[in-house]
């Protein structure tokens, strides 16, 4: 079968530009083979070199690499005003401009893909659009970022945040300013663009409530140990008191939970929904040919079609206040009293803990406690009172706690 | 939006074709407004119900949920002869008639979808045909049929072979002739469609070499808890030596592998390839309910179209004797030289050891070893040489081991 080539326009030519330009030519007769037509490079388009307008008119799909705002926002637009199916792999861009984009895309009939955006190669985008399309999901909770997951699985070997930090810098698992991971932002990103992909429902990155993993000490992780648990950076969006709450928090495991063996520089995303129970798919977070493959793949499914247009999006209020389980650590004199004096004050707002560990260290004692489901808010103003108490020697901290069997 | 409704022929409807049924009324609405067409339930045809002829002609879709191999084969040709797209869950047919329902179908210009005919709701036949379209794969591991992995789990946990089968008998996992999950051909029918599916070759039920899960012992997972090491009913679909390797067979892992950790009646299948590094998916093995929502999937899958046609078959000779690490169990008389005959017969045979655990039990002693890397049949002949010494006190037994690091 002979037939005309399929036209890629690339715009931007960093790490995964080119990693992307050299697995299409590596792959295209392969997937020629299975597709019928043979994907090849059209234009480049850098910041040196290239014509948007040239590239555009020659390309079957326009291919989005290039990161940041602008211009590739006004890219994307221009590219699907002009009927072309585009990718991207723009997390920032779909989470700050989501509405814009499918909206251009419903009103032109062409597809934005943009499976590379979210998991590296774990696909859950496609998951989620086509695999679940019938599936009411109640739940999603995802390790989206390979960076922390990795500096957290370094701290739970026994290194400190700066030490584990620096590892994953030497190994090129973080880039030189990792605010943008250690923050949580990236991965609330990410959770925000999963949201509105699971719950048809827009989700701002604004909207996203984080919190990274800068504050996290050593001690954390060696008493969660003690309790049983795993300590990762999740993101969770989930139905809730008839909205969704999409956040991003350091959360402790039970040791059976799907995404509490997901170690070192990996993505994993848990789905869950009545009808299905639960699928959890991982994989390395994205290398620049790792997420070259994941664009790959949304440009053979441009070349094959049929993906469906976004809906048009549901209103659901986003909820801010929700019911965790939460860890308490207390750093408090070694004396008589101060345990039932704790626990007192918790018990008048309705905070009913499940397990204590005391630990005495000489004139001090660490206090830690896991608690049952409660209002965070409600929390926060019973650590407040705690926090009052001359015996307390520095801030109580708190991290969330997901403890509840799935099955 | 007002169009067509999008009709569905269901043939057979036993425990998933009812829960089908159900689901696809309880989801239409929601189906309507993302896709634009409304599913509904045309025709149903049972063994005391229905006309085949009248159901198809009046079908845009039709749904083989009946089992077995006829009529199910020849409704699923007559249905493709006639134009339309089909979906199916049927791991015995697709196993054994694959080639000629793809050929059909390539023929014919239709779709023939499968999601629910491997791992229960884990949506790998979606993921392989799509998301990695454009990556060339290396391996697959899987672990396809729930009521093994359930076996194995109770087994972990100090049951006797034939109490966790009980115990899954009563809980619903397994059937009253658990024969056909205990002895491996359900793992290996899987197998093979993945096989086929993930690397283009035909791949037929009899070409898998299987082996079922009723000859292991309660010991064989407590040496290997010694050893690190946990025992799973894993699929292998590989590339080696320039062909294909498909087998089905108990499996230690090393507690690392992502598939160490699935308990239960799940399944999960890892995905390996230089591009992609690894993916790995997992979640229930199928309910009913769960098989249904895998079946609509699907459905929807055929409204909006898109899924290419299966290419046409790719020759790849398979492979029968292919390198593997083994776990070697011997019950040997306790006395002195035991060890060092068996090491030097292994060593002639250039059979490796990597870790030895021995333990006297009166006048008798269990030597447990992991050998390195070697071809099956020369550990075979290695085996059989050392079986004939006096000293052994009955057949040696051996369990394939994946003991590698993937990065």
């Amino acid at each position: 079968m002979s037939s005309e080539p399929f036209k890629v326009g690339l715009l931007g030519f960093g790490t995964v530009g080119s990693a992307f330009a050299e697995l299409l030519e590596e792959r295209a007769a392969e997937i020629e083979r299975f597709n019928g037509r043979r994907p090849v490079l059209g234009g480049v388009l850098t910041r040196s070199r290239g014509n948007f307008e040239e590239i555009l008119a020659d390309a079957d799909v326009v291919v989005e690499l290039m990161g940041g705002l602008e211009p590739a926002r006004e890219y994307l637009l221009a590219a699907m005003r002009a009927g072309k199916d585009v990718v991207s792999a723009n997390k920032q861009l779909l989470s700050q401009y989501g509405e814009e984009l499918f909206e251009t895309a419903r009103q032109h009939d062409v597809r934005l893909r943009f499976e590379a955006a979210v998991a590296g190669v774990v696909p859950v985008v496609r998951v989620l659009e086509e695999s679940l399309s019938a599936t009411p999901i109640e739940r999603i909770h995802g390790i989206v970022n390979g960076t922390t997951n990795f500096i957290l699985t370094e701290m739970s070997n026994g290194a400190s945040y700066p030490e584990a930090l620096k590892e994953a810098q030497r190994r090129g698992f973080a880039e030189a300013d990792p605010s943008d991971d250690v923050t949580g932002r990236d991965a609330a990103a990410k959770m925000a663009i999963l949201a509105r992909l699971a719950f048809g429902t827009p989700v701002h990155l604004n909207d996203v409530r984080y919190e990274g993993i800068e504050h996290l000490h050593r001690d954390d992780l060696e008493y969660a140990r003690e309790l049983g648990l795993g300590l990762k950076l999740i993101g969770t969006a989930e139905r809730r008191q008839g909205g969704l709450s999409v956040r991003v928090h350091p959360t402790f495991l039970y040791s059976g939970h799907p995404l509490a063996a997901v170690s070192g520089p990996f993505n994993a995303v848990t789905v869950e929904s009545e009808t299905i129970t639960e699928i959890t798919m991982s994989g390395p977070g994205a290398g620049g040919r790792q997420t070259a493959s994941a664009v790959l793949g949304d440009v053979v499914s441009a070349m094959t079609g049929g993906a469906r247009a976004p809906a048009p999006p549901l209103p659901l209020r986003l909820i801010e206040d929700v019911e965790n389980a939460f860890y308490l650590h207390l750093d408090v004199a070694d004396r008589p009293g101060v345990l039932a004096a704790v626990t007192q004050v918790l018990g008048e707002h309705d905070v009913s803990i499940k397990s204590v560990v005391q630990r005495g260290m000489g004139e001090r004692a660490r206090l830690v406690m896991v608690t049952h489901q409660v209002l965070e808010s409600r929390l926060r103003t019973a650590i407040e009172r705690v926090g009052e108490f001359e015996f307390v020697r520095s801030a109580p901290r708190i991290i969330r706690v997901i403890e509840e069997e799935f099955l």
